[in-house]
């Protein structure tokens, strides 16, 4: 009965998705639960995310108050439990987490849990449909939250975001699960913001931008205009509002201007990305949303030029956004200092969510090379080996100065503001939907998953698609193609080679790679050699397939040594090691304690090796580095010695102690420090 | 006929300091007209500044336009010639510095050449006695000036400013001259302010203070009550404005907050040194002179309490004030950065100003320390040994980071804000009048100068005081006493012991010296040993003196090693090197290129030797270092070497290279810079 409901869940979506609605997305992703993983690298973390992390936030979310806020709410009476007003969307983020977790395996227990938590949720709703615990439970002390309904809105009240995390999940659990509990209480909520919110009624520009893009999903699976019209009109009040200093005052900061909230100037009038990264991710995310339902160009000239500023002068090797912890967000251009970046894990979620809507906007495998750029190094560095220990931010070292780490190289099993593990929760569940994506009769192979799945390419024509890989260790990556069709099916798979298979290490001139590759890309169909000629990014093979044939790709896989642009200052002289799509970094466990002292000669071959025991299995670098030795309080020498690389991912699994991603070359001068 | 004219203004001077107004400062300083140098250290110094930098910067203000503004404005026509309005006040403190240097030297064709200028600023000034050269000529398109008369002179219009530095030159031509013709046109501007400030006029606190000492200086010379209730009028009318931001905002800046003009909040609130120290130490000197003349106890507190926090807190140890060089101001509690370090030339004058004062209302000894800390370290450093180029910054390093210095290590021959060269021009032929100070029957000797001066220390009764000494170089110092009456006088000579003699390196915990000193200070009467009993820092000796009389004042001139506050950052875990009153820095030059590799172990002893042909004759300091040397681009070693020390104050007079003051006595870690 329950896969019943699902299958016409999803037949439901599918059917939106080929045109019930006149705009949309020209390029259609494939959702995840239409993907089957059978992979050595991404199983066993999606795994740990379902039996660990999800669990282990749920527990945590008790410990910390944050579900005893709802029975608060539902009571009518009490404390806010926790510090923020926003930790209510903590709950939604595990729920939408588990929800796509109960898809993968159901479990009885975690469905009931569910349940009875949405049950509760639903009690503490307002007859209205309002939904906000600390208000509700009568407790309007907060400073951000106001006397009245939405009154600090603008600033940080977070009660449309808290409810935008709430469609998020509703969606989710109900795609999932086909139960319409939490729907139910994401539309009484969504209708009840129809009357407050809209021309001619209250306007504002949330505070914190998710809402946006909550409520283009109820409208996708309720087809009700309303809530694409809503988020529109959310996403047009920003840069309204009068604030003392505008951008370009000397003085000005993100506060003052409001660009830390996106709300210094129209969004369509926006041409660099300001402001706190995760609000910015989330923003350009929504106006995509609505700029491919709505045919709007003025939101995508603005999110094109976004990207442009974002990913040509704003972006860590990692994929990281946000250099100043500050607030969270954006520096000026090229302003990328190492052990200062902020790269919370939560705008690297926010980052794929917006790169993946680029790419079904313009079909660019570039968008796609920041987004597996992002997903195997700043995105996965946020959660621990453990499922249970995360990090909030991804420096690009950690570095003894004044004898202190520059920033705590341990991972936390929660924070007091603990939306980037909630947001891991909810995340890691979806990777399989970034797989494949369709348009017209071509599939999309986006990324190299071992996986499964069935597609519809034609009307009523399937078509089952195989990879099989050891992707990122090695680069060959087998796809076995099988129509339903006994003749045969006439269509044409695109498969993305990777900017870094080409010598390009970034779509834009932020990162380039020393030397050239040794070896090729090849692509054989059938064991015949194709032509490399690529559209977009892509290889694009157009034939009548066959069952049984078969695409086999070989990435070259070579140790490469990058290079930032010359005016990352932070960088000049430096190099950063990769290795297909993943950033190495040296960690202090690995190099004799230390790795500031390290300069990385560029004249040298590093050796792969996997190893199987170390750090749930990575592919390690060998190479050598001159060690800078500090014999006593007064003298130095130098040793050549072993450099060991890890992936960036699984760095801070092993204590305290240094870590960093780009090396000095060469010594030009040196400065003492004395603690 | 002329000295004759001179010697009635000094009585008219003698006369008001003993007594013509009910209030003066409880000490009184002893003025430069009285007291004739002939010392190794100091008259070289006047002396190129009267024959060298006085005419230089004639001639670069003729070069650069300033005296052109002057001719446009009697023309009524033409543009700013220079950058700022603020240039004319430039011209007044030339006219200052030659003024007194006329004193000590008479120059007909100098004297002539000022009177042509006096004439022309004359010819300049409005009949209405306004006087600002860029509005006179017609010209109000600069930013900083306003439509109207004083619009902007809450911000940077510096009307009052320039007209602060006219009343302080005419004071000075006035009374090292004699002559009117200066004072006449400065009263006349100052009966014009007088028209339009006041109560029930027009309100303003000064954009830059300065009008406020030289309001005083024309109250000492005239008696008129009204120049003296017009300077506190300007005082009290800071802290009245309304500012976007507070003081404790958290983006607050000093600009934001009125914090740069110590517009922040009512000066007898204050109680920290904030903003501009330029504009701050002129404040608090005016607000001293005040106090003492109006017997002003809250103004009294206020700048007591405001000084604690700068000599606590905010100050290097070359008594450089000012580490944000952004506002050329001070910044928080000890952040003492060492290559920022702004220590503007003109801060270090403002501050003996201050710190003069404050001597002259407290009689303490630890107000010339700073003072004496200053003036040979921060003050005279600012200008080079050739009399005609300047440091407008004084940092405690210039390192090699990222293949260049750390500001320029290059002193230069005028700045488009020429400000620090005249301010040198104005303050260098004052500073014979710091060495002594009276009280009653007290003299008090502040600093160790050959010198020669005759005061009155009882109705008509005069003692021609002797002092004989190689200091800095050496400590001892040898003081004639010569009573004009042959049975003798009786009175008291109080001499100061510096702290740095009693091992205070500085009057409170912001610096302390490692280990103690090995000698004792001594001081001998006609060679009778004296007990070393201070009051306020001073040995008071009270007895009949008699001709032939000599005291001998041993100060132990050693070596030391001197730490910082713990809470200053830059310096933890390194020593600066101190001699007497001087603090040493290495340069470049005499270290093999370099000074950022230098460890300066802490167990050493340092050789002295006095060398006559380098840098005009210093006493440089010599002892070992350990030197990390780059052999190439992956390889370091350590030597030991010679580390040589030149006092600080001689640095930068070489060409360009690193510089330090404070050095590492230990590695404990690398940085390794790579450009």
């Amino acid at each position: 009965m329950k896969r019943v409901i699902i299958s016409i869940a999803f037949s439901f979506v599918s059917f939106l998705s080929l045109g019930q609605f006149q705009k949309d997305y020209p390029y259609s992703g494939v959702p995840f639960t239409k993907v089957k993983l059978n992979d050595n690298f991404w199983l066993p973390k999606l795994e740990i995310n379902r039996t660990v992390t999800i669990p282990w936030s749920f527990q945590k979310s008790k410990e910390t108050g944050r579900i005893k806020n709802f029975e608060q709410a539902v009571a009518h009476t009490g404390k806010l439990c926790t510090t923020y007003p926003f930790d209510d969307s903590d709950i939604y983020k595990i729920i939408e987490g588990a929800a796509y977790s109960l898809h993968v395996k159901y479990d009885a227990k975690l469905d009931t849990y569910l349940d009875s938590l949405i049950t509760l949720i639903g009690k503490a709703q307002e007859p209205d449909g309002y939904l906000y615990t600390t208000r509700t439970m009568g407790d309007t002390s907060h400073p951000w939250i106001g006397k009245e309904r939405y009154e600090k809105e603008h600033e940080l009240s977070h009660e449309l975001y808290n409810m935008g995390h709430f469609y998020e999940a509703a969606s989710a659990h109900y795609l999932a699960t086909g139960k319409k509990n939490m729907l139910t209480i994401a539309l009484k909520n969504a209708d009840h913001l129809l009357t407050v919110f809209g021309p001619g009624k209250k306007d504002v520009a949330p505070g914190h931008q998710v809402i946006e893009i909550g409520l283009v999903k109820l409208y996708r699976i309720t087809g009700k205009k309303e809530y694409l019209n809503l988020s529109k009109f959310f996403i047009d009040c920003r840069g309204k509002r009068t604030y003392e200093k505008k951008t370009g005052d000397k003085e000005a900061t993100v506060w003052q201007t409001g660009a830390y909230w996106q709300d210094n100037i129209p969004v369509v009038q926006q041409t660099e990305a300001v402001g706190h990264s995760v609000r910015a991710g989330y923003l350009y995310a929504g106006m995509a949303d609505v700029a491919s339902l709505t045919n709007n160009l003025e939101y995508l000239t603005a999110i094109t030029k976004i990207w442009d500023n974002a990913f040509t002068k704003k972006t860590y090797i990692t994929g990281g956004l946000g250099q100043a912890g500050n607030w969270e967000g954006f520096g000026p251009d090229y302003e990328l200092s190492n052990h200062s970046a902020y790269c919370e894990t939560c705008a690297a979620i926010s980052s794929v969510y917006w790169n993946h809507r680029m790419f079904m906007m313009y079909g660019d495998a570039k968008y796609i090379d920041i987004l597996e750029r992002t997903l195997y190094n700043g995105l996965i560095s946020g959660i621990g080996l453990d499922g249970k220990t995360f990090n909030y931010e991804n420096p690009m070292e950690y570095t003894v100065k004044n004898g202190k780490l520059t920033g705590e190289n341990k991972r936390s099993p929660w924070f007091t503001c603990s939306c980037c593990p909630t947001n891991i929760c909810r995340f890691m569940p979806s990777i399989p939907g970034y797989i494949y994506a369709q348009k017209d009769n071509r599939v999309y192979v986006n990324l190299f998953v071992s996986n499964t799945t069935t597609l519809e390419v034609a009307p009523k024509e399937t078509v089952t698609i195989t990879q099989t890989t050891n992707y990122p260790w090695e680069g060959n990556i087998k796809i076995n193609v099988e129509p339903q069709n006994k003749k045969g099916l006439f269509y044409a798979m695109y498969v993305r080679i990777p900017g870094w298979a080409k010598n390009q290490a970034f779509p834009t001139d932020l990162y380039a790679y020393k030397g050239t590759l040794v070896k090729e890309v090849s692509v054989k169909v059938n064991g015949q050699p194709q032509a490399l000629k690529s559209e977009n990014g892509y290889i694009a093979i157009e034939r009548l397939w066959k069952k049984g044939d078969v695409i086999e790709i070989d990435l070259p896989m070579e140790v490469r040594q990058t290079i930032a642009h010359a005016k990352v200052k932070d960088n000049i002289g430096k190099i950063a090691i990769e290795y297909g799509p993943i950033v190495y970094c040296a960690e202090f466990a690995d190099n004799n304690g230390h790795t500031s002292n390290l300069i990385v000669p560029e004249k040298q071959q590093f050796q792969t090796s996997f190893q199987p025991n170390l750090l749930n299995g990575v592919m390690t670098l060998k190479g050598k580095a001159s060690a800078i030795n500090i014999l006593d309080d007064f003298s130095v020498n130098t040793t050549t010695q072993p450099l060991v690389l890890i992936p960036y991912y699984a760095r801070s699994n092993r204590g305290q102690g240094e870590m960093r991603v780009w090396f000095p070359t060469r010594i030009k001068n040196l400065e003492i420090l004395t603690e």
